[in-house]
């Protein structure tokens, strides 16, 4: 099973690399550029044919390694 | 308007950021991880309101400095 995991910088957090890619689309020319946050994405092929099993997997593999939990939000979508 | 960009490696790149991340979940006990890919995410505000107009300015965006398209794919998607 496939899953996808977007992880995403907390409201509030300071975002450096956001702020950079809108100074640099400015400079591009590409005006209205509001806001911009930058996070990761992550896709896992997982052994696990359980949608529920599969979603607690990922979710405990998210506390644990892939997101920081004290600055960063997580979601999890199974495909397959 | 907000619009989610998702930027991924194309198949047959080597992504040894993925393959740190399996060897990491591995080593926590997190068996059958198969594959680990990472791209990034990008979350723009800009100030468009027609659709269509919306996505052919990311889609330039992405083009001109968010992807290097010679080794990434990328996806768009437009919310509100």
């Amino acid at each position: 099973m496939k899953a996808k995991v977007l992880i995403t910088l907390k409201d509030g957090v300071l975002d450096p690399q956001g702020k950079a890619i809108k100074r640099a689309l400015a400079a591009l020319g590409f005006d209205g550029v509001d806001q911009v946050r930058q996070g990761k994405y992550i896709e896992l092929e997982i052994a696990e044919s359980d949608a529920a099993r599969a979603r607690k997997t990922v979710d405990a593999m998210c506390a644990k390694l892939l997101a920081n939990t004290v600055i960063e939000n997580y979601s999890i979508e199974l495909d397959g």
